[in-house]
């Protein structure tokens, strides 16, 4: 069901996004650490199994770069391209993310 | 900003009832420990800070119980619930929770 498959990824890159946004702009080794092993759980679960694959392969070729809020926001809108790409969709200019994802909560 | 919380909000909970919706209906204990885990560090890292703070209190009252995928079901409806009692949300029936969330993806 594509209307469903879609919901879903809109649903996952908001809160990816969202999540990286609010992230510690000097994030301590521990909180680094939570959000890896995040993205490596979500590239598990993920609950469409081919997008789930692929975010595997995606994030085993370009390792999470999570050392600060920008360089995780550019990490996930670099990963997210990447799915644009594969899906023929527009590509998404990195540096306008900060402002396409605030978050006042 | 309330409409943006609202709106993290809901693809959270998307990702969330999706996500045990797809559980495998007898997990192994590693996936049984990933899903486990992913809840525990999707209240570290969910990007409401209030939000976070009241989901680990609520995950610390109520462990996850994520033996089946209907036991994973269950378990996020009552945890949500909890939630829209705080917000003075209706109380969603859990009986119903399978036919809300599927995904054919
Ligand atoms: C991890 C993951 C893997 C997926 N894999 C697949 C797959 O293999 N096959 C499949 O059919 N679907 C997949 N999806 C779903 C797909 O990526 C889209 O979410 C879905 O097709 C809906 O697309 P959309 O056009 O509404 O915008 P989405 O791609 O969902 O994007 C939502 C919004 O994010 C913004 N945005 C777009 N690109 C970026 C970027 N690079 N950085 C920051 N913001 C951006 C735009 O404002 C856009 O409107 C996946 C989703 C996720 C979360
Ligand atoms: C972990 C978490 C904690 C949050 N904590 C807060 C908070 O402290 N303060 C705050 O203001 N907001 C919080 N939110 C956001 C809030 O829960 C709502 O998502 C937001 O207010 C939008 O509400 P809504 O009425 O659109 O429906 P939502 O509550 O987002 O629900 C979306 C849909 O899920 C279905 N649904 C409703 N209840 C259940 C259930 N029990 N089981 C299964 N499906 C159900 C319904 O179809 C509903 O339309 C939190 C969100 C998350 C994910």
């Amino acid at each position: 069901n594509q209307t469903l498959r879609a919901e879903l990824g809109r649903a996952g890159w908001t809160t990816l996004h969202v999540m990286a946004a609010r992230f510690p702009e000097e994030p301590s080794q521990d909180e680094q650490d939570a959000f890896v092993a995040y993205i490596h759980l979500f590239g598990m679960l993920y609950p469409c199994g081919d997008c789930a694959r692929e975010f595997r392969k995606l994030v085993q070729a370009h390792p999470p770069s999570v050392g600060s809020r920008d360089q995780a926001m550019q990490w996930f809108c670099e990963i997210h391209n990447h799915v644009n790409v594969r899906l023929n969709k527009p590509i998404f200019p990195c540096e306008k993310v900060r402002d396409r994802w605030q978050c006042g909560c």
